[in-house]
């Protein structure tokens, strides 16, 4: 039997000891957005560092200015062991409406939902005490069988991911040396489906902007000044309208330097998922993608920038109808970004569009939003490669390289504070309720998820320093 | 000395006890919107009725469902004499915020603005118990003189314009018999400036029309689904802009159908005025027309019709910012229309504009918010060539035909309920801050006010019938 295998038996055997660990962290009610769980928050980071103690981690817990960081360290069975850092966070999200649940959200359980599909309930389960606690099961098993672990490992667990992470980039900022690794493991994500295990290789950037444009200097009556005055409302639409070109792509000059082409063999792996615009959009009643012509639903949503509008106001807006011409109208426009688009950039050349567009006798005022370039690890990256044959290895079928959407922030803070790349592996399902009430994670995900970063750790610490 | 300045001198002596009794008429604090002013409401209307009744004139009080209206008639001197439908209205507008007000907004007073400028203090002063007063004393005055009236004359005050006319129509149409005369002299609009009266012969009509774009069944992350779902601001917003091309005019189809060029004449007497782009818009913090091109501000605003969008929303518009595509957007619209444009043909063109502009899985809804034809005096009608030689006579300038750009539904409903056309007169001035603390009428305005009244009624009823 190789050290794997042991390894990989030794969770199985101790499946039951880790769902009580989970459980017991489960119990604590750490909702960091509400003050009167503070106590519980802390708590839930003093268990992790008790637990990491007890395997044989230097962990310590660590006051902020908000929910206390959990850091712990562990050496590498060689010197030479690549070092990887694992985050993830124990706040969980409040329970209310608390009458929805079917049982007590800190009072985990098992369930058997259908013939062999069998869950564990309870608030944090999936996001994120479930997947977390995979990682640290994963060392466990690790560390009884083989005495040591194949890599050297940092482990950071925040207590504030539900409620924006204040004390997260001057932690890491205050941090650095402690924290920087080879790279970051990040378990936070989901599965692509029950039988494909999904890596998240990029992450789209964002630029946020609010414009307000503004006319004349009250608001006016549409009968007296109706057709003469300038009405900010026409002038937005107008600038919104001219976003995009009949073939659905961005106007505004320069806005696709940077974005590439996804390379083609990526490109089949996704067509290969079946996800068709009607399947995809059919989920949210609609069946016609709206952006770029010819490409694919995820193409568009995991590889291509966008310009959206999140937000629009002008004028009167309650019940009924007032004839009234307003003297400012404003929208919140959010970019998403690819690629090596330069949030600065784009901003600028949104701010040069709105202005080209606006009368000599109008103005216009910017709200900055936030901006973050994308994060793509190289779909060529060893990491990368290296967990995908992992993965594959452990669920019936291969792992699926794929993008996200949204933003994870924090992996925009590891790359630019910490100057280090994240692999985003989780076991999470799309059906999983986070943040809803009856929040479940499969005790599937729990069982193959220790397995598969057993088998990451293993690929990862054989692979040449 | 003929009748006429006999009549004028009348009044002139009789300045004094006249504004008494303006006096007594605005200390009654008859707001009408306000459920706690119901019985000063009504006392106003008595009031009226008293005096009325004083002056010879057969009044009664018509309770309502609202506030009671005020009906008085009065033979002419002549059986053949033209009979003149009065309008005007005892009801004032609320006083807050009252600190604002430098004296009492009950307590009428005179005061000395500047050497030459007089003023009349006081809620309603201007809108509209001076201005009915006015006319109240001029009937008095040709009594006093002539002993008789040169029209037949029907008075209407209503007490309920401030609150919408709830229940307007329902009494025209109940005392349609009673109210129907050659012509309704309505004063309720004001003068061109210090020195030029105004009669008002057109008045836009209006579209009101809210429409809802609707798309996903729910609001959407704009990471997850940005670039693939359609986004119905988008939608409206593309919709919005293409309601105008590049020179200002309304793209619908058959818009312009029934809209007349003014007469050049009329349009001289308007370039007369001195009106600029700058001096009409310069007052709002604007300077350059936003409409159709190569229209004067008066034009633009009196005598073409115009699509305006008032009031748009859509997605999240708090504080901050939210990346969400929103489910739903909507937006206010309305159309003020001139000549024989059709409100209902106006209101199809646009609802089958925004279908044709709709994506195959988006959908929209439409909710009227009214529709009323414009009014148009003919500019060579009998009864504005008298008035306007009558007030020509009055005041330092020759009066001046203009058009409003608003509406006021009294005039269409004497119009479709009781055929009849309406003579718009009026004394107020733009400063007057009617609606607003510190509400005045000059004192020239309410003596030569009455003193045109005089004119008028003497030069209608020495027209042929």
């Amino acid at each position: 039997m190789t050290e794997l295998n042991g390894v990989l038996a030794k969770a199985d055997q101790t499946l039951d000891a880790a769902l009580e660990r989970l459980f017991a962290l489960v119990r604590i009610p750490s909702i960091s957005t509400d003050p009167a769980y503070k106590e519980a928050c802390r708590k839930a980071g003093q268990w992790l560092v008790d637990d990491l103690s007890g395997l044989g981690f230097t962990a310590r817990l660590h006051d902020t200015p908000g929910h206390p960081m959990v850091v712990a360290h562990h050496d590498g069975a060689r010197p030479d062991a690549p070092h990887v850092l694992f985050y993830g966070h124990y706040d969980v999200q409040p329970v209310d409406p608390l009458a929805l649940w079917e049982s007590d959200p800190f009072e985990p359980s098992i369930k058997e939902l259908s013939p062999g599909r069998t869950v564990i309930t309870g608030r944090g389960t999936s996001d994120d005490k479930g997947q977390l606690m995979t990682f640290v099961e994963a060392c466990r098993a690790y560390k009884a069988v083989a005495g040591s672990l194949p890599c050297r490992v940092t482990i950071l667990f925040e207590g504030e991911e539900e409620s924006g992470s204040p004390s997260l980039k001057p932690f890491l900022d205050a941090h650095a040396e402690e924290l920087k690794a080879d790279y970051a493991l990040v378990c936070d994500t989901g599965m692509w489906d029950r039988e494909t295990p999904a890596i998240s290789a990029g992450l789209r950037g964002l630029v946020g902007e609010e414009v307000t444009i503004i006319a004349a200097d009250r608001d006016l009556h549409s009968g007296m000044f109706g057709g003469a005055a300038a009405n900010p409302v026409h002038i937005l639409a107008k600038i919104l309208a001219g976003l995009h070109d009949e073939t659905g792509r961005v106007t505004l000059p320069g806005f696709y330097d940077g974005v590439e082409e996804t390379p083609s063999q990526i490109k089949a792996s996704w067509e290969s998922l079946g996800k068709t615009a009607e399947s995809f959009l059919g989920e949210i009643g609609l069946s016609i993608p709206s952006g770029e012509k010819g490409r694919s639903v995820l193409e568009l949503t995991w590889a291509r920038p966008t310009a959206e509008v999140n937000g629009i106001t002008g004028g009167y807006t309650g019940e009924g109808f007032k004839t009234v011409i307003a003297a400012k109208a404003s929208a919140k426009i959010s970019f998403r970004l690819v690629g090596k688009q330069d949030p600065d950039a784009i901003r600028s050349a949104f701010r040069d569009y709105v202005r080209s567009q606006l009368p000599a006798d109008c103005s216009v005022e910017f709200h900055e939003h936030g901006g973050s370039p994308a994060i793509q690890l190289p779909y060529d990256s060893p990491v990368l490669t290296t967990a995908k044959t992992a993965l594959s290895d452990e669920w019936p079928k291969p792992a699926v390289v794929i993008g996200m959407g949204g933003s994870i922030p924090i992996v925009g803070d590891f790359q630019s504070l910490l100057g280090m790349e994240s692999l985003l592996v989780g076991f999470g399902l799309s059906d999983d309720r986070i943040h809803s009430p009856n929040e479940k994670y499969e005790l599937q995900s729990f069982a193959k998820g220790i397995r598969s970063w057993i088998r990451i750790l293993a690929a990862l610490g054989a692979a040449k320093p």
